[in-house]
């Protein structure tokens, strides 16, 4: 059993390669809830929905979020109507926040409600969220603290970054599967996707159980870069890496996440910072971690998993 | 000031006319919300919206409920993800439910919320809510009692009527807006567009505040028949009328009404009807009342406006 911890659309990328590469019971993807909000009354999960539409293969591939051949006739009556479309939801899109926000307030766990919308998809591995209590990011930047969203869709990451928080964490209810999975002893490794190491991968680890189960492990954790060169493929990472200081690169990540994380895959355009990780101690692999299709998505999947195998195989 | 009873299409088509015929100061449109319902989460407001959309000038004419150049992305989505589908609900529909269930949880009256939503509509005249908190509408039928929307919709008006009920009727909250109309003392006639006397007037009538106003009124009640010849232009009127007992025709509906309508007004196929309905102690007006158009709606509503007029004229 290997677990991948996934945001958005990097963690969707490697998500859906993962899949290729494995049978559903030997992966679980574990994906960050810190994004979620509730806008227009609608129980949005950004990154559930992202990982669930590629896997679905249904995904938009030009916005990196929400679904292909999409229609915006809802969002078009609303703006007549004098509502809020700062946050864009299409017609097709809806459909997913109806029935999520109806299922929470009748009760229903997330998980559980993740499970049912991913099925009904024909998706045969399992996406848990990393919490079946709400978990929400909040911003802290030199205009005050700004929930998520605002920072990231209204304000497009404008303003300057400070730190984060995630508040509800410390009481955060890990979904009954993933807990079973926790108390298993049976994960191989666990996959850190290439998503944004503060407002992706950060939220999930703020999770007392997941963070406290990685803490005393007895496999690897193998993270793949999401800085290639000096930027981010997709969103603010290397933005907030410089706020806050650090140097955005894959070395600059690998020190950000320490002990945390055993093996790391970074591009080869990186491959000149290799000898300087190895000498933080985790171990390096070289190869091409960009994934501009789903062939390279599996490509870059399989050699992150046979990586991960091969530290477990070397710490025995 | 003239007060209309409306329910769905034909209270749609009728009000436009007023609207037309009346300026904005002196008409009142009151509409039934006893189909009101709770669906997918959403607060929908049937009645409210097809009169609403019909005085906006973007109401879908073929289906008699819901928007012009309407599309079902959403409903197919919802579909794909096994979500009740049998009540349809339009991609650009569901702006208004959702702004309207927003506001509804945000503690907004729903005489406020109508209001906002026909103003971002551009409609000059005045659309309130029959009450600010809920009434249902029951349908106590052969197969027991039904939610008027079960009944309605999902059986297609099948099951066999044996009478009605209006849930929260009682304790129904009327508008302010209403309320004060009500105690101004300057309402000039009181008009019942031809809507469903059952399940579109009654409701509205089983609100304690306005049955008493108009059972102590000083001013004509006037009513236009929604049968013509033995059939409702629209909807289960004709069939709920034979199901209970009565005669389906104008002079049925006269009889049911009895002592709470002054003046009748009747479509020209039934002109043979108006002695027997004025031998009930009523006055009649025999005219169209087929409103296949806006022109035929607004011919329509002046000739109801002048015959209240004659009536109060009468009466003083």
């Amino acid at each position: 059993m290997i677990v991948a911890l996934a945001g958005g659309v990097g963690g969707a990328r490697l998500a859906v390669g993962l899949a290729a590469a494995l049978p559903p019971r030997a992966l679980t993807i574990v994906v960050n809830t810190g994004d979620d909000f509730e806008h227009l009354g609608l129980a949005i999960s950004p990154d559930l929905d992202t990982v669930m539409y590629k896997l679905a293969g249904i995904e938009n591939a030009q916005t990196g979020w929400g679904r292909a051949g999409e229609t915006w006739n809802c969002m078009d009556a609303l703006a007549q109507l004098g509502g809020e479309t700062w946050f864009r939801l299409g017609d097709k899109d809806l459909a997913v926040h109806l029935l999520r926000t109806q299922a929470l307030r009748q009760g229903k766990p997330l998980s559980e409600i993740t499970r049912m919308l991913a099925t009904q998809l024909g998706i045969k591995h399992e996406i848990v969220p990393m919490s079946d209590s709400p978990v929400h990011t909040q911003v802290r930047t030199a205009s005050g603290v700004l929930s998520f969203q605002d920072y990231f869709v209204r304000r497009q990451c404008r303003p300057r970054v400070r730190g984060f928080r995630f508040a509800g964490a410390r009481t955060a209810q890990v979904p009954p599967l993933l807990q079973k999975i926790i108390g298993s002893g049976k994960v191989k490794s666990v996959l850190i996707c290439p998503s944004n190491p503060y407002v992706s991968v950060a939220p999930i680890l703020s999770v007392p159980a997941i963070r406290a189960w990685i803490d005393a492990r007895d496999f690897p954790v193998v993270a793949v870069s999401p800085i290639v060169g000096n930027v981010a493929l997709k969103g603010p990472a290397a933005k907030m890496m410089r706020e806050l200081g650090s140097e955005a690169s894959a070395l600059g990540i690998a020190r950000h996440y320490g002990g945390r994380v055993d093996g790391w895959v970074i591009d080869r355009q990186d491959a000149r910072l290799a000898h300087a990780i190895e000498n933080t101690g985790r171990s390096v692999l070289v190869t091409d971690t960009v994934m501009s299709n789903r062939a390279r998505s599996t490509r870059l999947a399989k050699k992150v998993v046979d990586f991960a195998q091969a530290l477990a195989r070397r710490s025995k």
